[in-house]
C-alpha cells in the first residue's frame, strides 16, 4: 500500500493517456477532479490486489461514452459516487474499494476521484492494461465475470441499473442510455470479490501509468525527449514521425469514430500513415499497409513534449511521433482476439503482433 | 369486486381497442395470453379503486414500444411478472395489485395476464381513459406521481431499472432501452398507494371496455351494426365512412409514426379524410380541415363488423367507419392539454373539442 499524492495524479493522468492509446478521455478534466478531491478529502490509498481480502467487494468506476461531451455538459461531481453507491444499494452490500476498468486520461483518474470522495482505497490494477471502447472488453469478462449489475448516472441526477443476460447486452443497453443521457455517463459495474480480482485483473496498471507519466515530466525538466523513456517502460516501438493533414470524426453512435492522416517528416518524409479509431486507435497503416493493430497499443505523442494526444484532440498541423506497444498477453489468446482483435472491429485481416509488423513495415 | 372471466377478457380486448384509439396494441396476442393465464391460474379479481386500502401499493404493468415488434419476437411469458417483481424488489416492498396505464388491446389485457400469473387483483381504472404514446401522458403524472422507479424487461431476460429526475427523463431513457431491446419491452412503473390512486386515476375504464366489447359482440350475434352502440356508450360521433387508399408507417424511433388516407364512400363520397398517428391516432382532417384532434379519441372501425383497427393493422382497401369520442375532462384542462394537446405533438393549432368540430366539419 502507498498513498496517491496530488503529484502522482499528475503523472497518472499523463501516463494513462499514453496507455489509453488515443481513448480513455483527455486527461485534463479528470486530473482536475482527482486533484481537488484529494485536496479536500486527503490522499488515496493505492493497494495491491494481494492486499484485498478474498471476500471483500470492489466496484470499478468509469466514464462511458464520448469524453468530449463532458466538456459541454460539465459533471455535477457526484456522479461517480452515485454510480458506486447505486451498485452497492442494488446489491444490498457495502464495497471495500474501487478500481479502473481501463487506462486512460479520464478513466484512470475518475476512480481516484471516486476513491477520494468515498474515502476508500483504489486497487492498483485494471481490466485492459490499455483502453478499449466497449464494456465487455476487459480481462474480467474473459474470466466470466458479469458486468451486471451495472449503473449509469448522469449530471442531472438520473440513474439507470442494468441486469442483463450477458456482457454484450450490458453494452447494448447501457450504450443506448449513455447516448440518451447526452453521449456520456458515469458508470459502476463488474462487481468482484478479492478472489476474482486476483485471478482476472491486469496488475500494476496504475503504478505503470504513474511511472510513465513521471518519466515524461522528468524528461521535460531535463530537456530530453521523453519518447525513448516511454518506449523503454512499455517495450514499445517508434512507428512514424509526421504531420497531421486530415482528421474526421463522428460522435453520433456514442463513440468517437474516425480516421486521421499523417504525412511523413524527417526520416519518414515521402511516406504517409493513416490511423483508424473508435474512441481508441485501432489500426495504423504506413503507405497503405498495417504497421500496428488492435489489441496492440498505438499512441500519438506530441513530437516536442511527448504529451499523448487523444483521438478527440487530434488537430490539423500537429507534429507527432506515433508509437506502438505490445498489449497484455491475455489479449493475444484466442478468446482475447475474438473479443478485441482486428476482425471484431470489422477489419478482415489476421492479427499480427507488433513485434513482427515493425520489422517489415516501418521505413 | 367481481371476477374477470375468459369471456370478459374477450370483451375487454375488443372494447379496449376502441378506446385505444388506434394504439395500445392489437388485441389478439394480449387476449390469448390473458385467457390462457386465467385458464391456468384462475379468474382475476377486478376491484374498484375504493376497495384498495390507502397504504397498499399498486404497480401498473404495460407494454412499451411498437406492439408489432412483439409478433416478430414473441414474449417468453414471464416479462410482465419480471417487471412487476423487479419494481417490488427495487423498493424492498410487496405490492397488492396491478392495473392498466392505458386502454388498448394489449395494454388492457397484459395487466390481466400479469394479475392472473401473480395471483393478485386488477384495479378497475387506468391513467388515460384511452391510449397515449408516451410515459408521462397519464393522469398520475398530472397529479405529480413519479414514474420512477420504472423497470423495462425483454423476452431474453434483460432487466433495466430507471430512477429519473422527472417523468420526461423516464420516457427518454426507457425509450432508448426499449428501442435497443428490439422496439418493445414490458414495463412496471408509477408505483402508487391506494390513497394516490383514488385521487389520480381514471375510474372504471376496465368495466367500460368490457361493456363496449360486449355490445360489439352482441350486435354481431343479433346481426346489427355495432357502431351505434359504441357511440352511445362513449358519447361519440360518426366522423367518416371511407376506404383506405394509402398508409405509411415508420417504426425506427420506437413508435409507430405515420399517416393514412381514406376516400369517402356512401354519404361521404367525394370527400377525403387523412389520419395522422404516433402509435395512437392524433388528428383527423376531412377535406384538409380537422374534424377531431388529440386528446379526443379517434378510432377506425371495420365498417361491417365494428371491430377496431389499430394503426399497425391499417391496410389498403379496408372499408371503415371512423368515429370520434370526447376524452376524459382531465385532458381538457390547461395542464392536460400541455401534456397531450395538439401542440405537444407539433400541430400548430389550438385544441377544439370534438363536440364543436363535428358540427362544422363533418359533411
Amino acid at each position: 500500500m502507498r498513498n496517491l499524492t496530488i503529484e502522482d495524479v499528475e503523472y497518472l493522468a499523463m501516463g494513462a493517456a499514453v496507455l489509453g492509446t488515443g481513448g480513455g478521455g483527455d486527461p485534463y478534466l479528470g486530473k482536475l477532479m482527482a486533484k481537488r478531491a484529494i485536496m479536500e478529502k486527503g490522499e488515496v490509498s493505492l493497494i495491491d490486489v494481494e492486499e484485498i481480502s478474498d471476500d471483500c467487494l470492489v466496484i470499478p468506476t468509469a466514464l462511458m461514452g464520448a469524453p468530449a461531451a463532458m466538456l459541454e455538459k460539465l459533471p455535477n461531481g457526484g456522479e461517480p459516487e452515485a454510480a458506486f453507491r447505486a451498485v452497492e444499494s442494488f446489491l444490498g452490500k457495502d464495497a471495500f474499494a474501487t478500481m479502473s476498468l481501463e487506462a486512460g486520461g479520464l478513466n484512470s483518474t475518475i476512480p481516484v476521484y471516486a476513491a477520494a470522495r468515498l474515502g476508500i482505497p483504489l486497487v492498483d490494477a485494471d481490466g485492459m492494461g490499455r483502453a478499449f471502447p466497449e464494456i465487455p472488453m476487459v480481462s474480467f469478462s474473459l474470466a466470466g465475470v458479469p458486468a451486471s449489475p451495472m449503473v449509469c448516472c448522469d449530471e442531472k441526477g438520473n440513474e439507470v441499473v442494468f441486469r442483463a443476460i450477458d456482457n454484450a447486452w450490458v453494452e447494448t443497453l447501457s450504450r443506448a442510455v449513455t447516448v440518451a443521457m447526452g453521449l456520456v455517463s458515469m458508470i459502476g459495474l463488474y462487481v468482484m470479490d478479492g478472489r476474482t480480482i486476483k485471478q482476472s485483473s491486469i496488475r500494476g496498471t496504475i503504478s505503470l501509468c504513474i511511472e510513465i507519466g513521471r518519466r515524461i515530466v522528468e524528461s521535460k525538466a531535463e530537456n530530453v525527449n521523453p519518447v525513448d523513456a516511454i518506449l523503454e517502460l512499455t517495450k514499445g516501438f517508434r512507428l512514424f514521425e509526421g504531420k497531421l493533414t486530415d482528421v474526421r470524426r463522428d460522435l453520433t453512435t456514442g463513440f468517437v469514430r474516425g480516421k486521421a492522416s499523417f504525412e511523413g517528416i524527417e526520416t519518414h518524409k515521402g511516406h504517409s500513415l493513416t490511423l483508424d479509431f473508435q474512441n481508441e486507435n485501432l489500426i495504423a497503416n504506413i503507405d497503405g499497409k498495417p504497421c500496428a493493430m488492435v489489441p496492440d497499443l498505438i499512441t500519438v505523442l506530441d513530437r516536442e513534449s511527448g504529451n499523448p494526444i487523444t483521438t478527440e484532440t487530434l488537430r490539423y498541423g500537429q507534429r507527432v511521433v506515433i508509437i506502438g506497444m505490445p498489449c497484455d498477453p491475455i489479449w493475444r489468446t484466442e478468446r482475447g482476439l475474438k473479443q478485441v482483435g482486428p476482425r471484431y472491429f470489422k477489419y478482415d485481416i489476421p492479427y499480427t503482433p507488433i513485434e513482427e509488423l515493425v520489422k517489415e513495415r516501418v521505413p
